[in-house]
């Protein structure tokens, strides 16, 4: 008996069960495994024996799982500490591992469940156990090293640029137009925010100004450039990134709470804060700012096809490398070609991955800071390519998890 | 010479140009008209002259128009005068429409449209005038009287459900989950809120309470349902109407701001209220609160397929309306069977729809006040049946409407 067991962990994408799917095919085109476990909440619930057998699902289970938004087999914010500061965890980890006979452990997760990987692969190759680790990339941020871009990105991407083309209309309708400021999730990294340049009407781009953290914002600058188009065309439209810094490295709703501008209020993202500072600068009052929340992570009616393929790929392709013997990696993306567009599938040591972050390019914004080059645009296009055929239930997406109440 | 000019009014939907488009093909059909005009920013844009000829628009234009969201046309707010008040904007109105062999006007909106077709038709009579004034609805928030629905409700309520289902599910992966609220608009009605039901799991409703602004508002027994929800099943998610009302029918937000029980904090919606309400209540605070926002009346890639048909069709029979004489109505939808669904289209004379509002049924409300029955659930169903074919340009929706900075 030779089984193995797959997880999620971090927080949701559209696309992350796509990578389960995937993976559950490979096994069954390589015949490779027994049994492929879900272990539920991520190593948080496989420490309290949360394993639920993936392999009976029905085919037409699966194809709803495969268009399911959001971590079907449930998530976790556990990091697991150095072996050094506690082996207890590791062995019983490895304990409940060995009990249901598992020789591949796959997570699916971000900069911290590849810090998992590169742990338990470092521990089992220490102590001679014959069990892979193997992590599969997912993070609407984009933020990972090495791989081109992350499964989950692509969807957040078309959702952004897709609701920037629609809001941007709606705000488009009078007369006398105001200023509209879209704020796109990316704390430390502008990927989401700068993913707007997609959104385009006869070939102009629908926001006048993306603002990013890995540029200094500079207030005074941008109320003159606001100040200035909306003279020009009595409306704009604004990107921002939650973000955004000054040129001290300062988050700028931080250095709201510190001068509290405007008298205790509490202001919410930085696209609230940036519409009372154009409200008090006296450019107009007619200001509307548009937080689009977890909608970003989980809008799967809007994904993008390109993204669910590659997440499922990136499943397929793990099972496939754990066959060959690897372990301790996290699969990356590889862009063969731009156009036409073609990627492939590679390894990368999980701790090159673990504690970095990938930043937006800077050579790839303007020098004026507000906006960006054509090849951000060439590196988004291809990401967003395609809709997802959703399965359908009275007219609405159906959908199936795990891990809520509704499921019971 | 005779031609016959279109304007739309009041706040956009998804699914407003396809009115437009409709009426077009009918003029085509019925070849009654030389041009149809669009008249730009409804009658405040007409009295300053602003017409564009639709009828020299390709076929192409046309397709990619009707799957445009929000006013192509531009909108306005604009409410004309009693004419006993002012005779002179009558005039000047009835004077370009003179000069431009204007012979049927047909504006798109909701109650205040529905009172200038009212006033417009009625002077039209009274002077002798050879005008059809003719009104197409529209109004997301489907509070028009007499007419079964409204052209853009179904595609807002598609958007809502479907958000719902995913935010749901976004909100559920963690072993210790928390408290979610969606805030939809309707301040006067609870129509928006209550589409909340169609959102399912397992035949499961995922809302486990809805608020409408019909049903008055009890904090303590919110409260009190929240606790024992949370309680059972460690996560709660809660759709609310942006237009709640306590039993002196004053809005739960006005009475926040009266009392000011969280200290001069500016909370932004009722949303956001009730998140601060239940962490100060103690029962957790892991409360999470989104606002959709103008998505819910632009996000025509989430539309419904039968409410762009609707619209369609609504924009369509106005136009036979009028060859058949009719003038001083608005065109409503009657429900002729829920299953299979079908409708028809009929008159109401517009002064009965200006000036009213349809309330969401408080017989379909439980008796709890917090949830629907399945008379609710039977009537928005086939409201959000079908998916548009929208055209596509890189990937994205590709838009065109004639009133924005872009366009030129």
């Amino acid at each position: 008996m030779a089984n193995c067991i797959i997880a999620q962990s971090g927080g949701p994408t559209s696309v992350i069960n796509s990578s389960v799917v995937g993976l559950l095919k490979a096994n069954k085109d390589l015949d490779l495994f027994d049994n492929v476990y879900g272990g539920l909440n991520g190593i948080e619930g496989i420490l309290n024996g949360s394993l639920i057998n993936l392999t009976t699902l029905s085919d037409e289970e699966i194809q709803i799982f495969r268009h399911t938004p959001s971590s079907g087999l449930g998530s976790c914010r556990y990091k697991m500490k150095n072996l050094e500061d506690g082996a207890e965890e590791y062995d019983k980890l490895l304990e409940i591992l060995k009990a249901n006979d598992i020789k591949a452990f796959f997570y699916v997760g971000g900069n911290d469940s590849m810090d998992t990987i590169a742990k338990l692969g470092k521990y089992a190759v220490e102590t001679g156990l014959d069990i892979k680790f193997m992590g599969i990339p997912k993070t609407i941020d984009n933020d990972l090293m090495f791989t081109d871009h992350t499964p989950g990105f692509g969807s957040a991407a078309k959702f952004i640029a897709t609701t920037i083309l629609e809001t941007y209309l709606d705000s488009s309708v009078y007369i006398n137009n105001g200023i509209f400021i879209l704020e796109t999730m990316g704390r430390d990294t502008g990927w989401l925010a700068a993913s707007a340049c997609l959104a385009q009407i006869n070939g102009k781009p629908v926001a006048d100004f993306i603002y990013l953290p890995e540029t200094a914002f500079d207030t005074d600058k941008f109320l003159s450039d606001v100040n200035q188009k909306f003279k020009e065309q009595n409306q704009v439209y604004i990107v921002v990134s939650e973000g955004i810094r000054n040129a001290e490295g300062t988050f700028v709703t931080e250095v709201e709470k510190q001068h509290d501008t405007f008298g205790h209020a509490q202001l919410g993202g930085v696209g609230n804060y940036l519409k009372h500072l154009i409200i008090n600068s006296g450019i107009t009052t007619r200001v509307k700012s548009l937080e689009l929340g977890v909608l970003q992570r989980c809008a799967i009616h809007c994904a993008s096809n390109v993204d669910l393929q590659e997440a499922y790929d990136a499943g397929y392709s793990a099972l496939e490398f754990a066959r060959d013997g690897m372990s301790g990696y996290m699969v990356g993306i590889k862009r063969d070609s731009n156009s036409p567009y073609k990627v492939s599938y590679f390894l990368v040591p999980a701790d090159k991955i673990a504690n970095n972050v990938k930043y937006f390019p800077t050579e790839w914004v303007n020098t004026a800071g507000n906006h960006l080059t054509e090849e951000a645009l060439n590196y988004f296009t291809p990401l967003v390519n395609g809709e997802p055929s959703l399965i359908l239930e009275n007219y609405l997406p159906k959908f199936k998890s795990f891990n809520n109440p509704k499921n019971k």
